[in-house]
């Protein structure tokens, strides 16, 4: 059975993180909002009481979807080799997204430092991060593919900072071979 | 013999620098820069043909200054130590500047998706602390302090990609301990 209402509101939210990222928190309006959703103001206002509810919303879709494409990428194959796909997938989003209208990790953080609900999810997301990649890297030590005498939390821990740390040198307009030798220096610490 | 009008320039461009941080550089006005400054519309426009030009000088000042602090921490001593030093400084920085009127990798990347000189100097600060990072790594494999059998530009490299990671996540408003925990893992690559 389709479920049209709860595709609507998915769809919605998915455009209104599009006109928060493009213009910014405080910049966007309701009436933005209802222009980018194609929403009546009174369904928007059946579901969410206010711009931030409907930003957190829209920020908690875009998370979970994020999750799933981490968790599935990196269940694919040998643990080094997603670890590596991962990593380039993250680098090459951020290279489309770039000055574009979609999310990047300095927005997220620039929102973090005036809201507390959006900095305990930030928080959140790189403890989760570091989990998955633990658990990634347990697996990789068992069946050979990363030989890395480091723990496995240890090494996640390295990969959470860099995470946030390639999506700044991307956003920064850095090279494509700088970036590229630096992802493989990362890596070679898995061997 | 002391340099009054050297020095002026140097407190200006400070205060100007501050401006920028807090109010972000689109909405700082000349208005704003010469409050400031506390220098006279002629003088200010004496040296600088433009609010761009201005921030530009400041922005090289503030470069100048860390990079000679960066060297400054990272010759004090055995490499491994002047490392964790250098990283806990930037970490305890990052801490203090949250949210106030103080550069932060972030804003640099801000500008530097809109204007290509700042982005030039971005780029060209992560390649020079590359450089850094690897030369005071080689003289730690050599003096002992080091015993990673990875090549001194590998360490670097991974280093320089930690280094806006960990700021962002300082800036996301991270647990204090689970910065620290993330810093002892990178630093433990070095062993």
């Amino acid at each position: 059975m389709s479920r049209p209402q709860e595709f609507n509101t998915q769809e919605a939210l998915s455009q209104a993180m599009q006109v928060f990222w493009r213009k910014g928190y405080e910049a966007t309006s309701m009436a933005d909002l209802l222009i980018a959703t194609g929403l009546s103001k009174s369904s928007l206002y059946a579901t969410f009481n206010s711009k931030r509810e409907i930003f957190l919303a829209a920020f908690d879709d875009y998370r979970r979807s994020r999750a799933k494409d981490m968790l599935k990428i990196l269940s694919e194959g040998p643990a080094r080799v997603t670890l590596e796909k991962f990593f380039q997938m993250a680098i090459s989003d951020a290279w489309t997204c770039n000055g574009q209208g979609c999310m990047s990790i300095n927005q997220a953080v620039e929102l973090a430092t005036v809201d507390i609900e959006v900095a305990n999810r930030v928080r959140g997301d790189f403890l989760g991060m570091e989990q998955v990649f633990s658990k990634t890297i347990t697996r990789g030590q068992k069946e050979g593919s990363i030989k890395s005498s480091m723990t496995a939390p240890d090494l996640a821990k390295i990969f959470v900072v860099a995470f946030p740390g390639l999506q700044v040198m991307v956003r920064a307009g850095c090279e494509v071979d700088d970036i590229e030798k630096r992802l493989t220096s990362l890596l070679s610490v898995l061997d």
